[in-house]
């Protein structure tokens, strides 16, 4: 009988729920076999989805650790607890997919850069969705293999649909704020477009009065990138992504789409677009699971590093610092922050 | 001093009006001396918008015919008079430029032909419009250039916005039925495309139980158009064509669109579309009146013949004679209609 | 333990191998038990794929009908045997989703309706992927609602990449011809938005020089849908279908795109579009998969009918008479053919 | 007989070539009647073309405004010369329109408009183009009306084609840098959606390792426009704007285009784009020209006032000088500049 990847999942709100069934349903080569979760609606949730085909579900985390057999732990908790459980299962010995950002703070996120290191041999992978999607990576391909000449200015937005409720605003609060948790995709993408070892030199940001930021980061060598985040669009989730080069550009989701269906009314030709940002990226969550699972399985190496995720962190909070402060933010060709104390960030 | 086309223009109404204005202020070699309509109201608007200008305004064509120095006439009439009146300028030696179609009848278009053949000094044209359109005219320059191959199969439409005024439905008793009206422009382009020389070996047509219609005409050698033609659309006006060629396909409007600008909204993404003909071809209009003058001036060829125009017409008539009959209306190679009295068209 | 679907799959070339896969890997409540193909070649493969996840794999599609537990089977086979393999299946008490046609014959396909009712527990369903698909999903329940008031005319088209290997052409001496092949599909779509119980009028189709078709299908009551088909497209797979409504219009596919990257090099702006079918249908096809095993699981009626496929056949067949003809293939209002033996069809 | 303006140009290098054209062929209600440029070439060219129409051609700006009965001067030239013949000619009792920016300094730019004010029944308009053409205009009207809430955020870019011959750079010399020169329509179109009276509040920008500039501009009150310059595209001239409100976002080309045509090919659907500036906004230049004749004719205000120009220029100049010192240019409320010698505008 072929081995399936023995999965444990933590956190079962919004987007932890996907990521089980995306294990239960969608990974073949996984067994989606404990979850866990302190709520009380989560779990119930859980135990009827997702009991009946054999997974154990927990209200603490720790006691689900020692259930014998798994393998690797999905991360999907509120981002304050995001390290912190990605290091015990690290040490538990577990492979570890965890939610992007590891953590708001570049320190934080370091420590579960280092206990990783610990263990070269568990997957230790951050999940930053977007690197899955079929859209970016057909991007990335035609980059890297010249179509574009040199990759020089990459332009990038993350931008959800308003939301009356407030949702998000309180969500913000815990968040990091809008360039740690909706740019950081963003930054990540600049990092893989122009290369993980980019040096970035400077970072400025502002604000606008509603949900809106915009921020620049200028990289050692003249490359520039440039983000906008927002949560104020009336269609619709609108993420995308423009890299420029010197003899060509690519564009990732230009004109946004739910699907090919067009409406011609009185009123004209409309298409509707993706209510959030899962409505865009499903399929690259299952992707994404269905690789993590390949890497676990066949040790094969992750598709990017652990360590960039500390460095998109690092940039999401120049940019969070400079909004604050007015200020630029400057780093040396190191990385070090120049005439700033590390510590704000 | 630099010499300018007299030019007198026939019919005062909706398109009338429009060519009046335009070799009025938008083609600068010519001179618009004169403008004739039998109805009170056109002859009014003439008064105001052209007689300023040194326009002398006729209820009369005889009249205006008269008046000295007159080069080159525009007739748009009603169809009805289209071809007598053509005629009538060709024998007093005008130029003549003649809204489409020259007739719903094939012998009263060829008989503008024959007038006109005995006086090959004249410039006789057949206003099709979407000759002179710039997207039209990339289209085929890139076709002729053999970016497609050979090229096989067109669709055509000439689709009007829904008028619940009912306008078009009375409009129609006279303009000959929808594939003589709309359609012949559809004809016209596929002419166009696929050689001035194809000579039609099969039409079929079937009507929809509103204002639609299909139709299929093959040519000898294999060519085969479909046209659709409707008085039914929602969001605006949509005339689009594509020409299907062995090794690529070019598309002409495949998405509508009024001009550069997209609405985001809460129900999506909108673009508005053009309301009528005139919004999408005004440019065409324009462009077919200083060439039709750079024609008569420098005794330039016309860039289509006037014989296409009869060909147009004839297979508009048999499109119509099939959705009456239901029967499949069918050519020799030679043109000549088979199992049909030729008066039937 | 949950129950799962015991699935077996009879072929396993192109698209049967695509099924097993589906079956095995994206339909979490099916169990692929067994796979059979006369080919040894496919069955290497299927040792290879199939087999290390417990499917069992077969040269005789009778011996693998007598495995215990099969509950259903899904008939992949060339066109000839789908409509024989399915009626065993049925008399052998199992499930069944047969690719499409059932036949190229109305008569043999009626016979697997016919037997179908024999088992009316069963559930017996024809392939039509397309009404799988989000997209046409979305548009179907948008044209339900009245969002584009009455449906009264649909253009759709199949259109295949020009395959220069001629494949296709060598195809098509089983399959049918393009009508019954290729443009089942858009004659299925149109009884879906029309209604299943629409009655044909009328089948008028011409043949291209090259592979093209077009075809014009006439309805009692009015409604009119116009069809193409090609093997020639250069840019890849581009089907499409527009249900024009008397208030509106629903466009799916109007311009295609594999995903959503956009080009822009010296030559201007470029999208890649799907380089056959299954790059555009394959999420379709995963759907069909989950929703045929859950109406099989759960006793859910089958999201279409079956006599639908016999109909669609009926118009295939009759659009490939009337290419070979040239004749109109006219119908009565209870769907007899007039004037034409029924045998021809 | 109708009076028509009499119209000089000075300057007749490539855009007053084409101004001199615009006014001698697309203009019905102006006569050019006279044109200058110190160029033989230039003025050959005029007397091969203007002058046989009747314009005079001079090659000294001075001796043309001695020409009896002009009225209004339009002003091509070289950028420096600008406001010294704009100043000239208002004193000589002329209408100007000025191409745009009225000069790279702010302080220079002040003057020409001391000096229209001391003349206030002249009309002096700056060219910005773009606020005569028909998307643009169609998406103010839409802003003006409140069909995207409050406008909040304005993303613009005016990016040219690639020029490999280097005219560009020894161009940008004497044309006051990137956003001086390019993005000052940038900064026009932002100041018309935002409100003319928006008071800018700080200023930075980053210059790429090649011809790119990215810019944030700040205004009080909480609005933010940012802008992207660029000399690098491959497929052609990409100006487009994006204007963001609370309800509704208006996008002005998001997607470029030549026209209508769309090309399927091999490689996929591709649309070409303009290649030039003029090529996107030709159309926009001879709606320039009629209104501003409309305006001096009939004594109507001009579409918006030259203060803005000023405006425009002053941001401009912040954002060049944020891209030479690398730092954020401030402003008071009153717009004065914080912490920075005004001089160094």
């Amino acid at each position: 009988m072929v081995r399936k990847l023995q999965v444990a999942v933590s956190g079962l709100g919004r987007m932890g729920a996907r990521h089980a069934l995306h294990f239960l349903e969608k990974t073949p080569r996984a067994e989606l076999v404990a979850a866990c979760d302190p709520d009380p609606k989560c779990r119930a949730w859980a135990e009827e989805k997702l009991a009946p085909f054999g997974t154990k579900v927990y209200s603490d985390f720790e006691e689900m650790l020692k259930q014998e057999g798994i393998e690797a732990v999905v991360i999907a908790t509120i981002t304050t607890v995001h390290a912190e459980q990605s290091i015990r299962a690290i040490s538990a010995g577990k492979h570890v997919l965890c939610e992007k950002p590891l953590s708001t703070s570049v320190d934080v996120s370091q420590s579960v850069v280092d206990a990783a290191a610990q263990k070269p041999h568990l997957k230790v992978m951050c999940g930053f969705s977007r690197r899955f999607d079929a859209s970016y990576r057909d991007a990335f391909s035609r980059t890297k293999s010249g179509d574009i000449g040199q990759a020089s200015i990459i332009r990038s937005q993350t931008c959800d649909k308003l939301d009356p409720s407030g949702f998000f605003v309180d969500y913000a609060q815990f968040s990091g704020g809008i360039f740690v948790d909706c740019n950081v995709h963003d930054i990540d993408l600049t990092l893989w477009f122009f290369g993980q070892d980019s040096a970035v030199k400077s970072v400025t940001a502002r604000w606008g009065d509603v949900d809106n930021g915009v921020g620049i980061v200028e990289f050692w060598g003249g490359k520039i990138a440039y983000f906008y985040g927002s949560r104020m669009m009336a269609a619709g989730q609108h993420d995308m992504t423009e890299v420029i080069g010197t003899e060509g550009k690519v564009v990732i989701n230009g004109t946004p789409q739910t699907n090919l269906v067009e409406m011609h009314e009185s009123t004209g030709v409309r298409r509707e677009i993706p209510l959030n940002y899962y409505g865009r990226f499903a399929e690259a969550f299952v992707t994404e699971s269905n690789e993590f699972t390949e890497c676990c399985l066949d040790d094969k190496p992750l598709p990017f590093k652990l360590t960039g995720a500390v460095q998109a962190v690092k940039i999401g909070c120049a940019l969070q610092e400079s909004l604050r402060s007015g200020r630029k933010i400057e780093f040396d060709e190191r990385g070090d922050s120049v005439g700033l104390e590390k510590a704000k960030l």
